[in-house]
């Protein structure tokens, strides 16, 4: 190693390829790609999150060598590895501080494990960063250099690009975004906070509105669907929506207009050319995504146009594992390694 | 010019000075720092925007000149220059786009004709940002990597510092703070929005709500201010607060509440480590500061302890000026000019 980023050679990447890791609390997705950032094989196989982070941390070296074997690739041309992991984190030790779905990971140095492991440099990012990244390198935010990524699913992360760079704030904890407040003294949130984001627009918000709506007495197709099931899902709600239902229209609004306040908050402080959401919520479809930008719109001011793009995620679960690849691959080209 | 950053050699400032100009509307102001970012000496000009950008130009270089020789400096040690100027500005291109205070400076390459007329590389910024620096390098911010700053004044401005670096967001309008919206469907701001922090705690705003609420009845001291005047300024408010008056009161604790709104959201948006408010609002001393602060705990979340320091700014009005010089010399150490 030497000193100083300035000095550091930045590496050849042509004929090299990237592993990408997206550790999870049930799976450990992995996946190749060259260094166009296109996806080459990929394979999942269970975490074991309860044996501990040695037996973690082997399982992703066999299915690693198990899939580049697989896929006639060489370890040999792997020039690096990432891996995106639930946190919170310490970037910069590459450590696990702390996860709920993995128990007994508690001040783990996942990258150095891993790099060990694998004998390849390993670059090391919280798993909502390195799914924003998949989507920058390689999917809704390809060809901008300022980017805000959401992902709408049981709760809401984010992540920030910010002149081609993740942001990471000095404690790692850049890009809550689901816990922006939107609604001062608005609905309670788990966190301790009232009015997030995330009470208004993750799956979870979605269904336990359409729940409590029902419950206290508001007309909706839905409410067979709950009389029956005994529960609500996000899926549910969107399902009615596009049979017409009322309530599930008056939801996935408010959705989309704490949605749109959140953009609008962020256009003001880190001025993205993109704004791109992902997760299960999207399945929804243009109904939301037009919603969001037509509350944009209306609640932006109007002191002078802003050009920031309003967009769905193109690429899908796969996003993590391309994601840390990618930003392997960009350690790699910056010669940060 | 070599091509990259990587290649660039970066100055050795020791025996270096620096210029920095705060242009504004009425005057000019320029200083000189050393390589400490200690300011040796300061002078202010009229602008006379009313004759042009050439006028403008001028007044600068021969105002520098003088400044310089009446301190006994030499042009020879100045090792760069820095211009913070009203905006929206350009920053790619050095260039004011255009500015409600500087009638006629239409697309203005301003970054290269002050180079040219001091013979010098200058960096161009907004004055927003050029303030926040001169809190980050020698005010409230230093020690910090990671800063967001406010300046509550007529209205309310903002620069953010991340990982060492301004955020210039892909418009250079990244840090609108005054424009982040903590009350949806809240006042009405002059851009078009509603609920702006702009509305609620401003300088403008803080005399508007009092007047507003001594129009509709409400029993304040300040009333007789009114009356007598016909008319409320912030500092009016900040003097009866002191003699305890409860509608003053009353008013600095809902800009404190607005301000506590939007610090929250900076944490879990970029992270800082420092928040910095700067201006003519923060005249109404440790009184508003303990509210932030008191507001601030009460509404974040209580899932972690947040270790965000919220201060007020420590330099005063020559924070424009030291910004502007200390971005000169960041650029030159950095090898950037």
């Amino acid at each position: 190693m030497t000193e100083g980023r300035e000095q550091k050679k930045a590496g050849v990447v042509m004929d090299k390829i990237f592993v990408g890791i997206d550790l999870g609390g049930t799976n450990i997705k992995i996946g190749i790609i060259d260094s166009a950032v296109k996806l080459l094989c990929k394979t999942a196989v269970a975490t074991n999150a309860d044996m501990g982070p040695g037996v973690v941390v082997d399982n992703i070296g066999n299915a690693t060598l198990k899939l580049l074997a697989d896929n006639k690739l060489a370890l040999d041309d792997v020039g690096a590895a990432g891996i995106g992991t639930p946190g919170p984190v310490n970037i910069a030790e590459g450590m696990v501080i702390s996860a709920s779905n993995l128990p007994g990971f508690r001040n783990v140095p996942l990258r150095k494990l891993v790099s060990e492991k694998l004998g390849k440099p390993t670059v090391f990012e919280n798993d909502a960063n390195a799914a924003c990244w998949g989507e920058y390198a390689a999917g809704a935010g390809k060809g901008v250099h300022d980017m805000v990524f959401f992902t709408l699913g049981t709760g809401i992360g984010g992540g920030i690009v910010l002149d081609g760079e993740l942001m990471h704030g000095c404690d790692d904890n850049a890009a809550e975004l689901g816990h922006a407040v939107v609604y001062p003294d608005g609905r309670q949130c788990n966190c301790g906070q009232r009015g997030c984001v995330e009470t208004y627009a993750s799956a979870t918000a979605i269904a336990a509105r359409a729940t409590e709506a029902i419950e206290a007495g508001a007309e909706s197709s839905l409410k067979k669907t709950l009389d029956e099931k005994g529960s609500i899902t996000c899926k549910d709600v969107y399902d009615h929506l596009k049979d017409g239902d009322a309530l599930a229209k008056q939801i996935t609004d408010e959705a989309a207009k704490a949605l749109a306040l959140i953009c609008i908050n962020m256009v003001h402080t880190t001025d993205p050319q993109r704004i791109v959401f992902s997760g299960g919520v999207i399945a929804a479809g243009e109904v939301l995504l037009n919603r969001i930008r037509d509350y944009f719109d209306q609640y932006i001011w109007s002191m002078k146009k802003e050009s920031v793009e309003i967009c769905f995620a193109t690429i899908g679960e796969d996003t993590g594992i391309i994601g840390a690849a990618a930003l392997a691959l960009h350690a790699f080209q910056q010669g940060h390694l």
